[in-house]
């Protein structure tokens, strides 16, 4: 997807929302687990009443290969449906992957090929031939982890290399990588006020904000001190949407919570246009 | 796995040597691509020609996932094989993962549970509670990217961090960890003399090592500076022998490459014995 068409989507839907799929045969409501497949039921249940609300879908891909074959077959199915029925929404593989060359090549493969992700999550340890081989597909984005949102995130991201918290280091040295433009950034709402921080340093780039919601984050402070004229961010409610309600009515409580964002969305949305 | 157990098979079969699984269709023999399951066909030669020479198999799990469906089930069929066939063997998959805490159990289960795993590589990058979900499990090991062995690797591992590189920042704040003994660390061939100073911190662990042969390193070099009293090195091969030939004798020389190394490492075991 070109990000033009992303921006005007979130226009259209007056909308930043990304809603995580990270979906738990634990959690789902008791009676899908009779269907032949039940995470794509459910997965299928929570698009099909989300879809008008929000611009983008993030499965957590661990969540489907903890199930082994039927998870992969169950994500498989998942982006078939989204493409086929909804191609003008964001996709979204939240992998973290990262590995030397070749091996990186083979991961944007699966991803931007055999599953047609419009973008996958990147950690940067590995450096720059770790994230180029992504940064090859042409309208294929390259989300890699600046600052995260757990309390790990202060072991190594916040410390001081070279003058400056290595996120920022990243943020940086990630700026010049053959094929930046097709760049975003993992930076966590529990932290809102380093966006302004991160603006310095990717003034354009769109953010993935995860942790707004269950994790505490506001919505308000993330827009404060994130938002670009062109939006520049997505912002993720994953537990908060999918997991609304654990009863035959999931689906409709889901949509109900992600409308119910859309609306304090648009109230922001209203502010730089 | 236990240590002890892994460290036995070592002065068993004079031997630490790892082969590397990336199996690329690409790459592998061409009468193979008429069996039902070329990757698993291929897998399955190359384990029974290599086993009595090396004490761990390492499947690539890019090469796997970039093939879907049928990637996952060709692991998940090898791995089957290997748990069966050669229970005494460590398995370990490359999969440099690494999630906030609920997701990274997720990982654990899909690798460890599902998969039955020794060991995976993991990114070190969103700390603390991305690295002890793995941790917990029992007889299962953790391995840790501290130095890689790719260009990259001076994007961020090598810069300075509160006084040291971020390499050894990752090795001394990983060693706080809670079930920190169940730590591995990958560190790159390509540098040896790192090595040294890797060892200053992490004097008794295991470390798996790209990066010898194909990417240059010397075996020699590698255990100058990084043997210990129970060997605690994995020094792992990939195309040099899974590729070692491309025609209908590729067993055979793969065979006699996995042998050729042993009888190296022979040399350097009997060094500290």
């Amino acid at each position: 997807m070109k990000i033009e068409d992303l921006i005007s989507q979130i226009r259209q839907k007056k909308s930043f929302l990304c809603v995580g799929l990270d979906t738990d045969l634990d959690k789902i409501p008791r009676h899908l687990l009779e269907e032949e497949d039940p995470i794509f039921a459910f997965n299928k249940a929570i698009i099909d009443a989300t879809h008008p609300y929000c611009v983008a879908y993030k499965p957590n891909i661990a969540f489907y290969e903890a199930y082994g074959l039927n998870g992969w077959r169950s994500l498989e199915r998942t982006m078939v449906y989204l493409n086929e029925k909804h191609p003008e929404i964001f996709t979204i593989a939240d992998a973290k992957r990262g590995d030397i060359g070749n091996t990186s090549t083979r991961y944007a493969k699966a991803f931007f090929e055999t599953m047609k992700f419009d973008s996958i999550t990147i950690a940067p340890y590995m450096g720059k031939d770790s994230v180029e081989p992504f940064l090859e597909f042409k309208d294929r984005h390259t989300i890699l982890l600046a600052l995260t949102s757990n309390q790990g995130a202060f072991d190594f991201q916040t410390k001081n290399v070279s003058g400056r918290e290595l996120y920022k280091e990243v943020l940086s040295v990630s700026k010049t990588y053959k094929g930046a433009e097709r760049l975003m950034y993992v930076v966590g709402a529990t932290k809102a006020t380093y966006l302004a921080d991160v603006r310095k340093l990717v003034p354009e780039s769109f953010l993935l904000v995860p942790g707004v919601g269950a994790q505490g984050g506001s919505l308000q402070e993330v827009c404060k001190y994130g938002i670009t004229k062109d939006v520049g961010l997505l912002v993720n409610s994953s537990r908060g949407i999918i997991y609304a309600s654990a009863e035959t009515d999931f689906a409709e409580s889901a949509e109900k919570k992600a409308q119910q964002i859309q609306e304090e969305m648009e109230i922001e949305l209203a502010k730089i246009n």
